[in-house]
């Protein structure tokens, strides 16, 4: 039976993702529920270095639910990339008498994770927080589907404008180089092409496809370009060489850029957030370390951190199915 | 090898929800993109009797995937329930030449084309259109995601007012005889108390746990009350109770009401129904009958439709321990 | 030339509006910009009394602007309506050396703070924060604008429905009693008709519309209702008499209720607290005091507050010409 | 007294804005409510040219309220530049029998509408429709005030990840060679610098101004540049004389694009345009032509188009003023 922690270590890392805050407040109120002490570690591995800790009580993470971002702050530390840095990281541990991490953020942050377990056999508990959807062992990171609606909201406003002026978009997405948001944000925002690096189209069968859909009827068109995807050397070279290749075509580009990463997270990241928070809390308490919490089949479950970050999501390919389907 | 169908109705029926747009759309393409033709039946099982067709093309749904309610109406028909009602609906159907029928809509709208399939054979494929999730054999209703951003966002704004003024508020939200709504929407909106059908906490130990909170530090409360609770006779009747048996406590009720079931679309919602559509027309193009397309897994998966609504959905008891400690 | 104020004490009374959070922050920068203190005081009136002051820096507003409620709280204070309060209130004030005092709210508030001033000299200075608009002086109190947003937002989510069903929908809106909120978002949101408490429409007149609405061929109708209307003795008696008194029609309720009051505040709404925030100090620097800053053809302008509240608004009867035409 | 028109066309041109189809549906309700005809005339001065009209009653009008974009669409026209063009849009005036156009666009298609005038003596109203708010004679444009919620909702967004990250972000919003969205949408997203054309702030007091504002205690920044500022060749080249000026801070850049046009109008807008289409109409009824209906003080006024388009908009100065003190 495994010694009972009682403290126990939160900190966000690597690009923010909408829901941070609702899982921060997880931890810490089941850390309360189980009457153990909760440390707020600020600025990720940064502030881990440096002994930038704060205990959180219930109360301290009240009216945090909905808001975006993260309280405890994120950044990237270079210093925890040496061993004299990871040393410090684990002394200040060790003077704040925390004996277990839970660390929220995506696999550069459960590298970080993995080594200091690695090197110090620190208890480590992951949170997949990030709106890319790209870590294997769940099936919805934190932060996607609010980053979905968030896309998805601006590609409804866009087909305003492009529909009242018969223009054909693109639009980029993020997702680094997995195509998740732009394939689900493309069927849901009515897409006639949904460019993903998964999948090269190729720019001739593109500009094909576009002239077909005109030739259907289509006065407008939308493609969404993952950020990742390689069509063009990037989105205005791609414009360019449609604005080339098709006639009597009025082109535009719109570049989402960080307001993907921000806003008052969906009901389902909420809810989310939550569960994973308590099960990360609950897995450290029994003794669990290494692993990542996340959702398959509807169930919370863990993965080894190290299968989560080292194999490669798969795209959908019923979806890319019906993407086909719906452009008809 | 079954007989090609070389066309297909569709129809939504019951009361709507977020998504019916976008599964009316997937149907009228999956129609398209296998050359077959499909009729929009106007207002339910009504418009079927009188023969309410209207021949739909690709480009006839253009500009309704982000629609809330449904372009083809719905309506709740008495004359169906009778033989001579389904016998007239058959005929128009067969003059029509239509020879499968997708039905969009709950329980009520399953039975109805169970029994048009029961008497005349005739080809019928469900799809579950309803925001309170209360349908076996998919995970996710269509317009239940929807409904709770919608609900959820709700919280949000009464959560201001609430802790401005140091309130107890009791929000009923839908969801008929089941408390999904509720439970999600109570989690994600940070609520104090959830109080479902399938749990009976009873008012005494209600008023016990409200006072618990207070002393516990929190001068606002937010209770969500889903509208089969049988806790109080009514909501209004609860608020009485706790203002009689709990002193210094402004309490406040806020009855949330059909607004829930409308709206723009979720980007899961639109995602989901876009797939929903495919499934159900190439399941009737396989010769398939009888069944609802479903989520489950993740996976488009097909359930009897007398499986869909006999039994009864369970509530996620995991979810119900989650909110239990995020309301410490 | 009067004496520097050196401190300016800052509270929000009433029902909470959107924008108050904004007011707030704006108060304590202006004071900031003149390098003078700005003291929160908590609860209104209620915390005034009790000294319950906390100073408050220019980065201690940080990340208010766009929340709704208040983080200085509001409250009801009975004790504030004795003189013993009112002379606890004004030792309080002296104690904490604050030599000026802003006022954010409604009528109430407003005449709290006059009797402050008339009893004790006190400098006070009042900024409208109501979602009624009730306040003469002002063209728009804070909160309007956002609510009329939440508002229009919730009829159009019933609209879908509605129209789905072709129902009819009676949806009750805020006010207290003037027709403000009613009207204009009666307009925005489409309604066939808009019963405010500055028109008595009489029951057969509304049912007679009604009736011609349906003649002309529209199949759903939105009645917005203001809380202050009496044409019914409450909605649901309206309802019931329009049961009665028209056949075929599916009759429903909607109280959009205490979600009005909450919600992030529109760009308005922020850009006008900022506006009230900067006269208010800058007025009470200057010297003056019993007044009311407010929006005047686009400039900001003090209005006694004794005339800010004695007065009744006037109803747009443009607004009401429009809301007929629109509903031909 | 004027000869009684009988058929009014109406036309949306230029860059769309969030409003025109609620400006559409009033002016073609007006017209049914005087009982004369209304032509909707589509793709603007194209479409007029090429007699592409439509009659549309009262219902034809239904469910748009809400909707971006214009259905009637918008183009920009060559040919009617030409004497030619122009002389072919007069004849199909003629022959559909229309006796008075509302033209609902920014200065270009109001050009387009005086030119018609003073060539052929054409009736014309004008509704100035853009979100850049850049038209004399109106204190409001249709469209300005939900582009300004669109633009302060990305800007919170934004905010988030910023503050997460500790990041300086520059954003850059529409408006082409007026600051008036920067300035309004700056002040209430809590920007720390607003770059607006109409004031050249001078790169090295912007670098000056956020090394002050890093040094009070800021970790994070926000500036807002409008489109139509100069003060780098480009927002990139901005962001890289800042990256080069100051150290350790972490520069990005969201350029927020063509989702400024879109969306679904405030209420605000939709009051507004419902105003402005009754009055356009109405003015034309009474034998004004060559006008254009703005609020000024609250009311519908009358503006001659070649006043609205030669004046240039002035900056509210107390705004600019209220945007420094805030940022304190």
């Amino acid at each position: 039976m495994p010694k009972k922690i009682k403290k126990i270590g939160v900190l966000t890392s690597g690009g923010d993702s909408p829901g941070m805050n609702a899982a921060i407040r997880s931890v810490v109120r089941t850390c309360a529920y189980h009457n153990i002490e909760c440390a707020g570690i600020y600025r990720g591995f940064e502030g881990l270095i440096e002994g930038d800790f704060k205990l959180m009580d219930a109360r301290s993470v009240k009216g945090i639910i909905n808001k975006g971002g993260t309280i405890l702050k994120t950044a990237r530390s270079k210093e925890f990339r040496t061993k004299e840095g990871r040393q410090k990281a684990f002394d200040k541990l060790n003077q704040a008498e925390i004996e277990g991490l839970v660390v929220v953020g995506g696999d550069g942050s459960f590298n970080g994770a993995m080594i200091l377990n690695k090197e110090f056999g620190f208890p480590v508990m992951g949170i997949p927080g990030t709106i890319d959807n790209d870590i294997v062992g769940t099936t919805h990171t934190l932060g996607f589907d609010t980053a979905l609606n968030t896309v998805v909201d601006a590609i409804d406003k866009i087909r305003d404008t492009a529909s009242s002026h018969n223009r054909l978009f693109f639009i980029e997405v993020m997702g680094r180089d997995v195509g998740h948001i732009a394939l689900n944000a493309g069927i849901a925002g009515g897409a006639e092409e949904i460019l993903i690096p998964e999948e090269d189209l190729g720019l001739d069968r593109l500009v094909e496809s576009l002239k077909r859909s005109r030739k259907s009827g289509k006065s407008s068109s939308i493609v969404i370009v993952a950020e990742g995807d390689k069509i063009g050397k990037n989105i205005f070279e791609l414009k360019d060489y449609v604005d080339e290749n098709m006639e009597g075509y009025d082109v535009r580009v719109s570049v989402l850029g960080h307001m993907q990463r921000g806003g008052s997270p969906s009901c389902f990241d909420r809810v989310l957030a939550s569960r994973m928070g308590v099960k990360a809390v609950e897995s450290l308490l029994e003794g669990k370390s290494n692993y990542m919490v996340g959702l398959q089949n509807g169930k919370m479950e863990l993965t080894h951190l190290d299968n989560a970050i080292k194999g490669k999501t798969k795209i959908n390919l019923e979806l890319l199915r019906v993407s086909d389907i719906m452009s008809t």
